[in-house]
């Protein structure tokens, strides 16, 4: 596949670090935080920079604070440009808390989101409410992502739960495992309080699981980004990215900005 | 009144924190700082969230920065969701430095504004001056917001002169009392310099003052407007809201995210 | 020239810190930081606010993101507000390294790019080559934008060494020098790890220069802005502005906003 063959600039420039694949990607995945972005500007976003973005995430229960037309229209809109749109975890959340478990995938279905969060962020989940909430949606036809880590760092499992957690996820029919990094990417999941990794616990954990590529890493800063690309390489799955960040990560990912640029040069030294 | 009835999962979803009151609504107020966004994105933005939203402020004098077709289409877009719109207090500041109260007045009007902010965060305003621009104000129709609080902590008044001042100018005809926020929320107000609130200072506010519902809380990070909600509820008046936050404030507002879901959790306990 | 003749509050209020320069200006610059905003919201953008707007950075190697007819439409739009354009310095420091020079500015010119940048924040370029892009890029008819400062602070020249490059670019027909402060203002260039400028360096580098006008500050955060207003006037040259920032900043410029409003009352005093 051939990455964004329609730009005049790929005859001339070699990206530094390294191609990225072509949609649809089932790695070096992006995943839009989406806090209420408007119509007229989804489209717009999506027009310039849609073959950059795999998942958008309506965050938190923002699904719920749309007028019925809109968030259909959205929803296809997403959709048309071959991207998955999913309601956020936390909204899931609240409809496990109400035992309205298959209501929510029904009614998630039939206004034609593509992808289900399964996520323990705020509530407790019992292995096997998760469990039937991964295989249900699955069942239904969703790719179904599943979150480990809790929004407030003290209250994250043991790293050898978190990646037993992993495991259970993918066994019953997860795409992708989400390690939770919040908007702010601050004190949360493996993350302290300045939003740097917490090595021992990054590096345990990526002892416990085989293959890293099945995790969609919340990265919403720079600097997160960077560690992440430059560990794994461009195409590290990335999740929680502002909308206005796009371009600037995939020049990131690519070594078309300053800092990955570098990764590149010293490589190469 | 019923909130949001055109959205298909309020049947299938209880808002955890309690229901919002319906526009028009005289507690609850979102009001947004504008810091220049453009007419199509304005359009966007109130198409998709405009039910969220009760108050627009173009922030600081950037009213004099428009075009006047483009700010005079503006106005009448804001208005057309029965938002109301006014000048930052600030510029009402300028024009009273160069002695155009009633100048400044009479073209906000025939401009289409509603509302007026009258502050003293720069400059010093006399008792009596600013009685008179409250009063001024007012008797042209306007709805009048005051603002209590220096743009620099240091300088604010001692709380129990902030409590006169709020009470005089509600005496004085005031709509709303406006705490000053500024668009960082630190060291400004009663916040320090990390952003939290002062709270002997708070506490003491409250004591003076009978109905805290009378005050906009100018709150523009996350953990003020977590704070305020925790204390007075979903339908806290919050002020300086970013445009791109109005549909996260509002999940925040009804627990719908993780922060207040957890406070209606904990609450149920 | 008189500026912002079209709006009507400027029979009423006099600016506090003095007027602006219209537009075309060689001084009082702004310079945007475009991280890939969509074609609507760029034209929404330029409508409301165009006339605040000199030149238009396409950062880092965005422009090597953007499908040709995306890309080739968004300069045509930017040109006719009479706004210069220009690729990322990151992006030619890479074409540099692949020894595409020529290439480089063939193509951006055929694509109607008006400014080149030249710098080296990441890659080491010798005098030399330095030399041969600014005056190469000259003669293909560019405005020719040179940076000086590295995007790691400990990486910076010394100052003395910093001001014979300005000089020097300056001798070779570049137009504007611009000092390096990244997106973040954070230990970069003259700033140091909490965004304040190093006062010995910065006083060491004004003696050096005869004229700083000829200098763009990138100065992304407002005290940043704040600072070098109050030194220079609201005619400074300032860069890496946001977008949404642009009329806030054009505020601040000219005493509208509460920071140099304060700073007008005191000169007044």
């Amino acid at each position: 596949m051939i990455y964004l063959k329609s730009n005049i600039w790929r005859d001339l420039i070699t990206f530094p670090l390294g191609d990225r694949l072509a949609r649809p990607r089932v790695q070096g995945l992006t995943m839009i935080l989406d806090k209420g972005v408007g119509l007229g500007e989804t489209r717009d976003l999506l027009n310039t920079s849609g073959e950059y973005v795999d998942l958008i995430k309506l965050g938190f229960g923002t699904t719920a604070l749309y007028k019925d037309n809109i968030l259909e229209e959205k929803i296809e809109l997403v959709k048309s440009y071959g991207i998955d749109i999913y309601p956020g975890g936390t909204f899931l959340e609240v409809a496990l808390l109400q035992n309205k478990l298959e209501e929510f995938l029904y009614l998630a279905k039939s206004l034609g989101f593509t992808c289900i969060e399964v996520s323990d962020g705020t509530i407790s989940l019992s292995p096997e409410v998760r469990e039937r909430a991964i295989v249900r949606a699955g069942d239904m036809g969703f790719k179904v992502l599943t979150e480990v880590g809790k929004k407030v760092g003290e209250c994250n499992p043991p790293v050898p739960v978190m990646a037993e957690m992993i495991k259970t996820d993918l066994k019953n029919g997860a795409f992708r495992v989400i390690l939770e990094g919040r908007e702010s990417g601050i004190n949360v999941g493996l993350y302290d309080q300045h939003g740097n990794f917490i090595k021992d616990d990054l590096d345990m954990l990526l002892a416990e699981i085989e293959d890293p590529r099945i995790i969609i890493w919340e990265a919403p800063q720079k600097d997160q980004q960077l560690e992440l690309i430059n560990r794994f390489g461009p195409n590290v799955n990335l999740g929680n990215i502002a909308p206005d960040e796009i371009m600037a990560l995939e020049a990131l990912r690519v070594g078309l900005r300053a800092d990955t640029l570098k990764t590149a040069i010293d490589k190469n030294k």
